[in-house]
């Protein structure tokens, strides 16, 4: 079943994300002081939100993130984790349409570059106005563009300002005036950087099910949670951790049509121990690997433990486990 | 003690549910595209909103509609379940009036029926529009009429659109004309309708202390929580599952006023295994009932376990137990 | 390193606290029936906001007082609790800036006194109002006062109505006319007061933290939760309960800048079992020293179990432990 046909099977007409999204950024921006945010604009009038450069941002202002990459589409909060030692909090994801708001916003899918050398700027987008852009295969895969949408607004993992260039080239490909941009900055390292990367369990395993070839149209809904990490001030550490509180301690729901027994087999194939790089943590891995993530087996990523729902049948296919001292070593506990 | 001398006894004047219900369900019908609803008018002008016949609905449909269902009187949300392997989230709901949210409100108690033969309509509806029609004796033993509301909404637990004719007797009975109705539909095998029926595990337990006669005005405060189950494709195992989640995973905690006796007397008396229909799934037991929902014990459908605190002495009573296998067995993990 | 000096540290410009207390307040008198709050003017134009006296309060009530005793800037729940037996459920608690939230606000460290003899009334008054009147040494130590605020709330916990003497007082302290005040009373013993006052579980952390010495300036982030206590109707068990959710079921996570082995020393001294006076329910204690709360060790008062977070190195430090033995001796189980 190709991805157009995956759109019309779903029967699901999917909205903007952009009044969502407009109420979210006006939020965060109004309540900046609170949430540790600093908010500038600049040269060519692009809003950046400093969540974790200069400014020490907050868990919240990660939460609030989270949800603004997720285009409002999806709602992410904390409570009490009581499974692993020294890791008192977890986060709590969900959406009502998992992939509007996990693939089509907040999948860090759209790479951006500028500059030449030694300064070249690189990051990996996410966020509602990669929808805008739709420079990536899957918005048409999936036949949706947020063309209603005024404005377009961006996650980076990233310690540095985007370049003005790039920012009127992103403006050039949302066909909006830069003005109309927003940037939010969130250093993996960061308190809100971390919130908003472990938010992305869900999103993980929707990627993976995408990349298994499970047909999207069939994802009907998801809820996810994963044990909240303590940030690491080191860039390796930092995307260790948060990789590993999925990888090790992720939990997803996913709830799909279609036969039953592709539903079994999703499970099976989704959980990270089913990669054949499953076994340690992610920082010694890469190290390994020369720090090239191409080496790794993109299969590795996504949730400790997965249950998938039949709704065709009602059977749920629970597979993986969660790994409490893989964790410990990767949190330093 | 009467149920009037309750309703003085309590000293709580109760306000309309009409303002908050309206804001829900015009939120409803705003983010209907997100929530997988489908809208529509009926030729004689009532709001029928499809939460899972030809649309999709979804997992945070079913939690809006479980908050409209309680009037906006109470809150639902979701959570990491850790106890029963293969169930990994949890539906929690409370009220600042549990009487008033659950009872007066949520609470499935006003049968409808309309037309002759194959073709009749039942359906025992929930919502607020409830008490603005105030058919059932329970409105007048609590002394509890919605005079001022200006619209009627009803959650039905089905798979067809009420008739015509039944919508504009039901407008009859709120005096209201048909317009200022709403009906939404969630049949018991959608992931609407699975939220919206587990998150009545509260209400259970308020339905069952009033059979027991325990005086509604003493019931000052509670919460709630259930697992929430796979939705099943087929109404029996739908009706099962949904019961089970309460019967075999529901706890519940209730504060009351009043001897502490009487208290401990409703602890013992409440969990679902107080009842002898106690200790198999729900749908085993509704089969050899031969499918006649009047021959099984109306004391069975309570949560597993039950904390009640005598609020005049601070003592609190805990009786019933989690069944992890039964609800294993329900779930058909 | 000082009090101001730290202030600077924190680089960190605290926004006024009064737009949001008073969009609190304001749904917090327009949902007064449906929360069973009493409100009424005084005779000099105050807000009296009964949460429990005549009026019965709600655990809601009590979830929204701890909000607008937090000034907004923080954001408390409840959630399914599972390690204490018959303990169905906690309150959590966060902040995007606990020193903001907790200690500027929530903490209650002003003490209000007025009349003589069996008449004097006393209270230690919480909420953000402290930050406009600033009388504490606390608000000078930090360099924060809430100038631009045009209300003052304050929460009691008491069972009594302030003196209109007090009131005038206050207001006067505050620079503001009496209409301009608001006072939430919520007795201990309420269901009201039970919820707001664990609600301080991260704010003892903090308070406890100051104490110790710990730079404020270097508490960056920080979560909360602690199980809901049965409340009890005499203030000591009452007083007891809602001390020991804390002290025995209390759990914090601390994300703190400087050295790590300051964070170290911070997590072995910061839980309840470091103090001398740990081991026994604080009821015991408290009738032991004669009722003389200046007898018992200042350090007692801290969550069971703390995780602190160095994050100028990622490592997190855990000390204490959960007592679900003392924990149900306190709570009468």
């Amino acid at each position: 079943m190709s991805g157009s046909e995956d759109a019309r099977a779903s029967g699901r007409h999917r909205p903007s994300l952009s009044a969502r999204t407009e109420r979210l950024a006006r939020e965060l921006v109004a309540e900046a002081e609170l949430l540790g945010l600093g908010v500038r604009r600049s040269a060519c009038g692009a809003t950046l939100v400093d969540a974790g450069i200069a400014a020490p941002g907050s868990l919240e202002a990660g939460r609030r993130i989270a949800e603004l990459c997720m285009g409002g589409a999806g709602w992410v909060g904390f409570s009490t984790e009581t499974r692993f030692p020294g890791v008192p909090f977890r986060v709590e994801v969900r959406s009502a349409d998992p992939v509007l708001a996990c693939l089509l916003s907040q999948y860090a899918g759209w790479s951006l570059a500028w500059g030449e050398g030694e300064n070249r700027f690189r990051a990996m987008a996410s966020g509602p106005g990669r929808a805008r852009a739709a420079k990536e295969p899957l918005f048409a895969e999936l036949g949706f563009r947020d063309r209603d949408a005024e404005s377009a607004w961006f996650v980076l993992e990233t310690a540095r300002e985007p370049p003005e260039g790039l920012i009127e080239k992103v403006a050039a490909d949302c066909a909006l005036p830069p003005s109309a941009l927003g940037f939010v900055l969130a250093p993996t390292t960061s308190l809100a950087g971390t919130v908003q990367i472990v938010a992305r369990v869900l999103e993980v395993a929707l990627h993976k099910a995408h990349v298994l070839g499970f047909p999207l149209a069939r994802l009907v809904d998801g809820l996810g949670s994963a044990p909240l990490p303590p940030p690491a001030p080191d860039l390796l550490s930092a995307m260790g951790r948060t990789n590993d509180a999925v990888l090790f301690g992720g939990e997803v729901e996913l709830f799909v049509s279609g036969p039953e027994e592709e539903a079994a087999e999703l499970a099976r194939a989704l959980p990270s121990s089913a990669s054949r790089d499953y076994g340690r943590p992610f920082a010694e891995l890469f190290a390994e690997a020369g720090y090239d993530f191409y080496k790794i087996d993109p299969m590795l990523f996504s949730p400790a433990r997965v249950t998938v729902v039949a709704l065709a049948t009602g059977r749920s296919f629970t597979a993986g486990t969660l790994a409490p001292e893989l964790l410990a070593r990767s949190f330093g506990l």
